[in-house]
Order: structure tokens, then C-alpha cells, then sequence
């Protein structure tokens, strides 16, 4: 498979220098990328990796368009990652033309789920009583939408996502767990993202939300009645109990966990493997995580980090020790 | 579907003020119920939501008796929370009604596998040989139950759990893994629930064992040879290591680790995002976790962490600095 | 099931002490091993079972020679933990020798995906298109091989693995997240374990690479364009980041986070629930976490912790006082 130069410029736009009959076969890094291949350059600090790139084309911003003129092709663009966004795109709709069913004969759907016209249900999915699917939303392999969970359109779930697993909710009585039945559903807007394994709870009497062109990496856990806002993104192995609401505009980092009951505002920005104990009612970054160090060092400050508190009224009391030196 | 206060009150008990011919048509938290809606009030922090509550009925506690009887309607009873969890139950269970195959045709169930005769079996599972399912014991869609494997009754196993994957085991041999097959299996009691894409391996030559009642949310691993005792709890994304032994009605929050070849006694309660480093003996609270802070204060903090146990020698020398000085 | 001692001996190696026509029945620790059983003994600090332990047979080094002359029957080897793990390969051989069809009619195989003639392909898999499966590699139930991803010989693949699933590559644009798609696949080397739910992302535009002999826990989360190299294992719940190189023979334990674009030198290794921030050059043991303590003391430390650099002010400010005190 291949595109031409001018293809790509007639279908995103950017100036192109060099021949518009160009033949380039694939996109790859600078370092890689051979003459058949398409490279770009998103950040200053990879510029050395410019000038040596076979790439046949690069992408580039205008800053760096004196660098490229004497290449056999570039194309100028103010934003040579986005640019590249919209080319991986445009190199897999090209790739994928007409290939697979739209629904999978392996697929199990209830005769009372509602599948868009143009949705893609993969094979072994599991749909079921009152989930709809809705327009141009793909489900990869091995996935299940639980009864009456909503997934809106233009969505991706990859294979092993569960949508509308019961929630986590036990009443504690004499020593053992009563389940509460979890009666609510699973609500996700358009243009989401959900990676492979991840699980998202059915709300207890309430929906779980996820809101319009929120992404969500693997292994990613959300429990019931969680909210999360347009446009937050999480990494991978994220935990969020029940009942938090994130912000729109947010994101979380890898490993982190969020417990439940609480609010994170908007353009919150969560550390990998943090923790979120309380509420953030601020915008801003927020790190909580055990600095590496080799085992050595880190058994003697854990040691110490047991005592701190104590360590603390020590110094308190050198304060007062000096004082009262000071003053007779 | 809808319930009315008569037959809820029959099947679950309770003192009914009000009509038992009232129909109630669904469930909700107090302060979005509408008048053909249940709700309840479990704790008395949540009490300012109660007048406005617009719920056909309320559940409460004696307690809140007076404040109640001016409404349409309510249930007096000791533990409303717990009268809440039955309230979905029964809710559930009028819902689901005769809904649904027994097994899914779709599922694969090994001829020498033993399900029970009310056991559910859902859409792409797979049980395989010499493995056990009990009685009125549900797995829904995408579960799989491993080789020899037993399942008790009343269980319930949500979408894309894994039991009985081989445990992680292998022998070090000239700079390579040898692995170890593990030999035994898992065994899981009554009365117990796994949440979405849980796993929990088999043993390498002794089984892994679930007691009755234990209740793990989802993406949960359980190590080969673990032992959880009954009625314990653990939220999302926590991971027991190999060989670990669980005590009765603990909880684990969210996201610990519990390392290998430890023990927990009973009611011992872990915190979320806590490692569990060494046995606890004691019942208890455990908690180690970094506390959230401005990623800013976090760097300083953290710089600061890796000096502990040399400030921890600068307040000893100080110390002792102060005492010469106070003997000459 | 049984195997002679003499069939062990001539397929495992070793000196056999006592008949090479007993029968074993099966494999189990010293502490529960009944008479028709053989169990082994590995580490010194666990001798003080060898003598009470009916087991039938035992397997030690050459060291315990002189304590099992007077059992029924022993073998002598150099490494038992090395030969125990080959007697459970040998067991599990025997168990299965010609059970269960090699590709399961429920598994959905793209017609130009290559499976090897000896590759088992267990109930309701899924291998696209361009996808590679090598000799004698098993996928036990409900495993995705994406499109173009390879997998090499004498792999397992556990239930519920995602192989190729999208890398979480997005770039941001006017406040919403515009899709890079993963154009890259997954390379996986002769010998590889992956555990149950383990996903492993496809590149973005180069592929993922997983070395020869590397074994992988359950739930691991491996993020696109990471490379792991030879005979490295990771626990259960580990989470690696995008483009994070990880080098040979390192061990990382569970619940242990590696941030993206990260390098790891050969023979490093992290302890559990640690959190790789930087590049780690030399070969070591590293850790990163916060000690467990009760959690009324941890709130203490906890508190104090967020003023720790305030605190090392203060020490350096006693320090100087001192010093003046003393010049004066």
C-alpha cells in the first residue's frame, strides 16, 4: 500500500515542497524512516536527528523549513504532531478499505440491544438486553456491554473491556457481605476510547458517566457511579472507586489511584502512581510517590521515615534548647 | 416493572407508614427520587437531604420515625442500609424473571466439567475439564474456569475473570527461567463474588483457596497458593502475591499489594495503595501511602527523603552538640 | 495417574536411592506429602521438615545425603528446586498426553494468520489477520493476537492475554485528543509466558518487542514501543509505560510502575509496588515505597512528611546557630 505526496496534502492540508507524484510507502521515526518513508519533526529537542534522516519526506514546522529545502520532499505545517496524527489515520482508513464484517457472526447480541447501522461489533462480543451501540463506534474482540449500558458514537473499545460489571456495593451485616444489587447503568459519550481489560461498573441506582472524548488506557478500573468529565485522558492500571468525580480536561497518570466520594476539578493533573486521598478543588499537577533509590539508601530512610514525627519534636526541642541558650 | 409497598413490606420485613397498595416503579437516592420512587437514609450526616426529598417512600431507622410521618409514605427499620441492599435484591430478582438460557449454547463447557442443575452459565465462557460449578452459582459472559477447578454455590463471576491460570512459578537455571507447571488448583467457597477480569491462579502442587463469602472486586490477582479467609473484602486493582495467607473479615483497599509468603490475622484492614511488606499478627488499621501534594512541594519533599537518615544523624549530632555544651 | 521412580530417574537424571519400581502417585510439599507421594527439599532453612515428612519419596542435594539413607526412597541431585521443576513438566506431560483438539473450533483464526502445525489454540481465541503463532506455542481460552502481531515457538499465552491492542497515542489539539493510530505491532521471542489479562500494546509506528524467555505475571499492562529484553520476569499488576527499555535478566516486582521513554540497564531489578522515574544505567536492586505502619502512626509520619523540607531548613539553621555559638 502506498499514498502519493499529493494525496496526503490534498486530504490535510500543508505546503508541500518537492514533487506531488511522490510515492511514499510508510510512516516511520527519523532515525528509522528509509527513503520510501514519511518521518516527522514535533520537538526541537530531536532536531540533530533531522539533517542525518533517510526519511524520503519529512513534516515539519516553518521554523525549520530552512533546514529541509534541500530534501526531496517536506511539507510545512504549525503543527507537525497533529499533522502526523491525521496521517496515521488516513494511512490506516486507507490500509483497512472494505476489510471484515461489520457484525461478527461470532458476536452474541440480544435481540433487544440497539446497534448503529454502521457500527462494527467484533468477533466474540458479548451486547446485551437494552445496550445500544451507537454510530461508527467499533468494538474490537472479546468485548462485553452489559444490559441497558449506553456507549455513544465514533467510540473504540479494544478486546477485553467490560462495560457494566456490577459495581462493588456490599452492605456489612453479622459478620458477612449483603450485595446491593447494582440497578444503574453505564453512560459513555462520544469519541471515547476505552483499552484492553479495562472495566467500568454499572452504577448502583444512579449511572456510571463517562463524557464525550474522554480516553482511557488499559487495565484502567472504574467503579460505580464515577463521573468523569469531556476530554480527561488516564494511562494505563488507573484505579477509580466509587462514586469520585473527576473533571473535565483532566489527566491521571499510570497507576494512580483515585478514591471514592471525591471531586477533582477541571485541568486536574495527576502524577503516575499517586494517590488521591481528598478532593482537588484547584487546577495544578499533584505528585504523591516514594522516590526510587537503590534498596540500601531506601531501607534507611523508610527506617527514619517511621520516626519522622518523632523527628520533628526533636528539632522542635533543639529550637527551644537554643532559645533558652540565646536568652540566659 | 414496579413493586407496591405491601409486597415490598412482606417480603422484607419492616413497619409500613403509609398505603400498601402504593406502587413503586424504581429505586433512587434521596435527592433525585421522584414520587413514584424508593429511597433510604443509612447515615445521619445525609439527614438534610431527607425533608426535600421528593420519594414516593423513604426508608429510615427509628430514630428519623418523626421526621417521616408527615411523607406518603415509609419503612421504619433498625438497619436501613441493609434493608436497601435486600430492597435491590428483590428488585432484581422480579426484573430478571425467567429471563435467559440456563447455559449459553455459545459457552464451552468440557463433557467431564460438572456444572450444577441451577447454575448459570453465560455467553463465551469456558469450563473446562474437571472443573466444578455449584449450585444457583452464576458466570457471566467471557469467564473461565480452569482444569479441575471447584466453584461453590450462590457464587457469582463477572465478565472476563480468569480462575485457575497457571500460578507464576519457575526454577533460575543458568541465567533462563525453567517453569514449574503448577499442579494444584484453585478452590473458591460459597457465597462468593470476583469482579470483572479478576484472576486468581492455581497452586503449584497444594490449591489456591477462596473462603466462603470473600468478595473481590474487579482486576484483582490472586497469587498461586494464596488462602483468603471468609468474608473478607478487596476493592479494585489490588494484587496478593504468591503463597500469602489472608485472614477472615479483613478489607484491602484499592490498589495494595500484599507480598508473598506473608500472613494477616483477622480483622486486619489495609488501606488502598498500601504494600503490605511483612505479616501483620495484630488486627487492626494499616496504612503507607505518600500523601498527595502540589507536584511542586512533592519534588521538594521527596529531594529531602532521600537525605532522611542523614538528617536524622544531623539532629543526633546536634543533640548532642547542645549537651556538651550544657556540661561545660 | 502414576510414574516408577525409574521412569523419573531415566528422563530427569539423577541418583536414585531405593527401587526404581516404586510408584508415585503424585507431587507434594514435604509437610502434606503422603507415602505414595515425592516431594523435594530446596532450601536449607526448611530441613527441619525432612525428617517428620511422610513423603516416599524426597528429592535433596547432595549435602542431605547422610538424612535420607534410611528412607524408603530419595533422589540425589545437585540443584532439587532445578529438578522439581522438571519433574512437574514431566507430570504435566504424562497428565495430558493427547487431550483436547490443537485448534479449538471455537477460535476465530483470520484465514491469513499462520498458525505452526504444533500450535495449540485453545476455545474462543482470536488471531487476525498477518498475525503469527510458532511451533508448539499454546493460547489457552479467550487469547487476541492482533493483526500482524508475532508470536514465537514454545510460547503460553494465559486466558484473556490482548496482543496488540492500540498504544494510548494521542496529541492534544484546541482542548480535545485527536488519535494517533498504532501502526506499529507486537514481536514476541521463542519461550515467552504471559499471565492471564496481561495486555501488550502494538508500536505507534516501530513494533513492541518482547525477548526470548521472558515471563510475565497476570494483569501486567505493557505500553507501545516498549522493547523487554531476554529472560527478564515481571509480577503480577506491573504497569511499563510507552517506549520504557527494560534490559535483560531483570526482575520487576509486582505492582511496580516503569515511566515511559525510561532505559533499564541488564540485571537491574525493582522491588514490589516501586515507581521508575529515571533511567537506571547500573545493574542493582532499586525500591521506592512507603513503609507500612499502623495507620494512627502513619498519619503522624505522614503529616510530618509534608513538611520534611521545611525540616531539613530548620536543621541546617540549628546548625549554623551552633556554629556561631561556638565561634563566639
Amino acid at each position: 500500500m502506498s499514498l502519493t505526496l499529493g494525496a496526503i496534502v490534498e486530504a490535510l492540508g500543508g505546503r508541500l515542497l518537492g514533487s506531488s507524484d511522490m510515492q511514499m510507502s510508510g510512516l516511520a521515526p527519523l532515525q528509522t524512516a528509509q527513503p520510501s518513508q514519511i518521518s516527522f519533526l514535533s520537538q526541537a529537542r530531536y532536531q540533530s536527528q533531522l539533517a542525518p534522516s533517510l526519511a524520503g519526506c519529512v513534516i515539519v514546522s516553518p521554523a525549520f523549513e530552512a533546514q529541509v529545502v534541500q530534501r526531496t520532499a517536506a511539507i510545512i505545517t504549525d503543527d507537525p504532531y497533529l499533522y502526523f496524527a491525521r496521517l496515521t489515520r488516513l494511512w490506516k482508513r486507507e490500509h483497512h478499505k472494505g476489510t471484515g464484517p461489520r457484525i461478527h457472526p461470532s458476536a452474541i447480541i440480544d435481540p433487544q440491544a440497539e446497534i448503529a447501522a454502521d457500527a462494527v461489533i467484533g468477533p466474540l462480543c458479548v451486547v446485551e438486553r437494552g445496550a445500544e451501540v451507537g454510530a461508527a463506534t467499533v468494538l474490537k474482540s472479546r468485548v462485553t456491554v452489559g444490559e441497558d449500558c449506553k456507549i455513544g458514537a465514533r467510540c473504540l473499545l479494544h478486546s477485553g473491556v467490560v462495560i457494566g460489571a456490577d459495581g462493588f456495593g456490599f452492605a456489612p451485616h453479622q459478620g458477612h457481605w449483603e450485595k446491593i444489587e447494582q440497578l444503574g447503568a453505564v453512560r459513555i459519550g462520544n469519541d471515547v476510547e476505552i483499552g484492553a481489560n479495562t472495566c467500568i461498573d454499572r452504577g448502583a441506582l444512579d449511572d456510571t458517566v463517562i463524557e464525550d472524548g474522554v480516553k482511557l488506557d488499559n487495565l484502567i478500573q472504574i467503579g460505580h457511579n464515577v463521573h468523569v468529565g469531556r476530554h480527561t485522558a488516564m494511562a494505563g492500571c488507573v484505579g477509580v472507586a466509587g462514586s469520585a468525580r473527576i473533571g473535565a480536561h483532566c489527566t491521571v497518570g499510570g497507576g494512580a489511584v483515585v478514591l471514592g466520594h471525591l471531586s477533582l476539578a477541571d485541568h486536574v493533573h495527576i502524577s503516575a502512581a499517586s494517590v488521591v486521598t481528598r478532593s482537588i478543588l484547584q487546577p495544578g499537577h499533584y505528585t504523591g510517590m516514594f522516590p526510587l533509590d537503590s534498596n540500601a539508601n531506601w531501607e534507611k530512610n523508610a527506617a527514619s521515615l517511621k520516626q519522622l514525627s518523632r523527628l520533628r519534636e526533636r528539632i522542635k526541642a533543639l529550637e527551644a534548647d537554643i532559645q533558652n541558650n540565646k536568652e540566659t
